[in-house]
């Protein structure tokens, strides 16, 4: 992942969780007795994918709303039946989110959501690796806030570091539009006291950014600048309607970027800057949203759209090469987490989250340029193997820690009890 | 395909390549008596997809060159490789392209290259049904136009309904900026004389219509329609940049449009007016172009990109709704291949072209609404079946009719023979 003909043919030794040694060379037998040994032949192994936004839970509402005016997904679709859930339902959601990821590659994702607690226990169980934040909306009465901001403080407090350190939590007040500034600048205060990092959704729509500017005289970037959020290590979902002056705040600020390309395609929000947003030297990473509005979860989507639609938009066809949209998805997303010593690639010292692709099979040939072959050809349906931490939480297609068919039944009964 | 919630739970018999009966009920044990049984447990069964622009051959240079300016793509790398091409580069890059075409679900595609004799034996060996013709460029001197003038009726004249009527052939001068007017008029002659549609390349890039312009004083549709093109049966690729005169124009002729989304994209040539084109009740189908511009040959990704990036591009999230994003790839697709009455569908009387998905994971979950699954989280990755003509051409995800193996085998021994 440091130059894009940084591809090995060769062996990997992982050990206690991390990658021991990586080279063309047969390791030396003592390095390696009484390992497992895994057979390469045929598959790409690959840094595991980063998935830097989501609401997981909401993969029970995959296909409930579609094709419709932002406001009315929203407020006649959305509201509602996440209005229904119960500990249930997020239990029943997650799981079904994280086997999807799991199975198309991802090893860490980005939640935001709320009863983090039974997120977080599913993604202990998992075996994937999650940055959680308890999602608060601050149009509330001040009481309800105090609750959200106790709940969300208590959560991180509480999580951060278990399962053996795949566990991080965050800050995260939902977005500038839903909260008052008074209640963003809460979370900023209990960011610095607790020493945690912050996450939240900003100018989504030309209509947020509109009203930000009518309600308090500045644009979002500015706006959550000086209410210190900013100033903190952050970063923000997002990020489609931004000018050259914001742009270069956000740089300045070391502010990262998740960028949503399917979910801001489908609910019609525009095409993310990327292309100035890379120039400018911001951490850009990929999310793919909640399931509601993408509606899969697999990131190498994510990857291909980031390398077509900024050609075809800008006019540019060498805008977001391919090995670039494959960074997106790998070491950026793990700068974008400030994991970037320990994730995202495959060398010695790192963290062994890989993954193993099927490239036996006609979309994979001839064998010209694997990076263009994984960008452009690939997806998430060719992922075989993978691995967390060094384990194996994916073999010959399946979860191994999760109960793929009894979280697909349970998570249909959850959709058919919201949906009575 | 008629409607969107027209699903059904029930049984289908098939019978001498056309579908006989489809219904809820079981059919009388007489009428399926001898009858091969297929359970459907767990599979999603739909119409074959149809891919209405491409050049198999070109899947030998997937990968080989991307991210480059078109017309470095092209006069660097692209052209001369094909220039090294003989029989066995075409066969070969022809049958990796119908073994994944067909894994993923396609039953139907149109070719237009040269040594079609070559990628019409394929096609015959393939099971898959083809309208293919022979691409000729007319900037050449006048004896060699009239060589491939000569060869493109031959090919039509020799192969049209061979292969039991699954072999379907055009007439194809390249595109207006790569023939002079009086070649296009030749063809247009001989697809008169011989009763054979036509299919052109059209308003690609803005520099094409540009020079159109400077060359002939009109833009390609005028221009097109002037030399008797657009009065024949025809459809179009690409149609990228369009005025409102030319779709209305378009639209009077009957014309055809083959939108290729991801080509488009990945060329930066821009979005075509899809939402305008439909308006016009033109018929609007999909096509992948080449594995050298894509580069896969997924025609769902390309029916979930239709649906994503209009409504993306547009700021409208009710452009392209999942259901026409689906009709676009098969009912448009046979309508486009002037075949709406026998393909495109799953009814009575209608060919058997169907293909069953693996529904029975995670991203398939909930049942909510199967068009929207179909669109925005289905994968050609998830067929695991495909028939044409009532044959199953695909099992378990691997090709009956060719070698995958040897095909795969080939094709790389063809790449490094190209590239040495």
């Amino acid at each position: 992942m440091r130059s894009e003909t940084d591809i090995l043919q060769g062996h990997m030794v992982v050990d206690n969780g991390r990658i021991v040694s990586l080279g063309a060379e047969r390791p030396a037998a003592e390095a390696v007795e009484g390992a497992q040994r895994i057979n390469g032949a045929g598959l790409l192994f690959m840094p595991g994918l980063i998935n830097t936004h989501g609401h997981a839970a909401m993969a029970l509402l995959r296909g409930y709303s579609d094709d419709q005016a932002l406001q009315v997904w929203l407020e006649r679709d959305m509201w509602p039946m996440e209005g229904k859930y119960t500990s249930n339902e997020t239990r029943w959601g997650t799981a079904l989110a994280l086997a999807e990821m799991l199975r198309s590659g991802t090893t860490s994702f980005v939640d935001m959501y709320d009863r983090m607690d039974i997120v977080a226990e599913v993604t202990e169980g998992s075996g994937m690796r999650g940055w959680l934040a308890r999602g608060a909306i601050g149009l509330c009465s001040e009481a309800e806030q105090d609750a959200k901001l106790r709940e969300a403080v208590a959560f991180a407090r509480d999580w951060d570091g278990k399962a053996n350190g795949r566990i991080h939590t965050m800050l995260s007040p939902h977005a500038p539009y839903t909260c008052p500034p008074a209640f963003i600048e809460r979370f900023v205060q209990a960011s610095v006291d607790y020493g945690l990092p912050m996450h939240t959704h900003m100018s989504e729509t030309v209509a947020e950014v509109a009203r930000n500017v009518e309600d308090y005289g500045c644009r979002p970037v500015e706006h959550l600048d000086r209410l210190g959020l900013l100033a903190r290590p952050s970063f923000v979902a997002h990020a489609v309607h931004l000018t050259d002056e914001e742009i270069a705040l956000l740089a300045a600020r070391g502010t990262g970027v998740s960028h949503n390309p399917a979910s801001n395609l489908k609910l019609a929000s525009g095409v993310a800057p990327v292309p100035r947003l890379l120039a400018a030297g911001i951490p850009v990473s990929l999310g793919t949203d909640s399931a509601a509005s993408n509606n899969n979860l697999d990131l190498f989507d994510e990857i291909r759209l980031a390398a077509l639609i900024h050609k075809g938009v800008s006019g540019d066809p060498t805008a977001v090469p391919a090995f670039t949209a494959l960074q997106l998805g790998t070491t950026a997303g793990a700068r974008t987490l400030w994991a970037g010593e320990e994730l995202g690639m495959l060398e010695p010292g790192m963290k062994a989250d890989f993954i193993a692709l099927d490239i036996d099979q006609p979309h994979w040939v001839p064998r010209t340029d694997m990076v263009s072959h994984l960008v452009y050809a690939g997806s998430g349906r060719d992922v075989r193997h993978v691995w967390v931490d060094g384990a194996q939480v994916v073999k010959d297609g399946r979860c191994t820690q999760l109960d793929e068919e009894r979280i697909m039944r349970e998570a249909q009964l959850c959709f058919d009890k919201l949906n009575r």
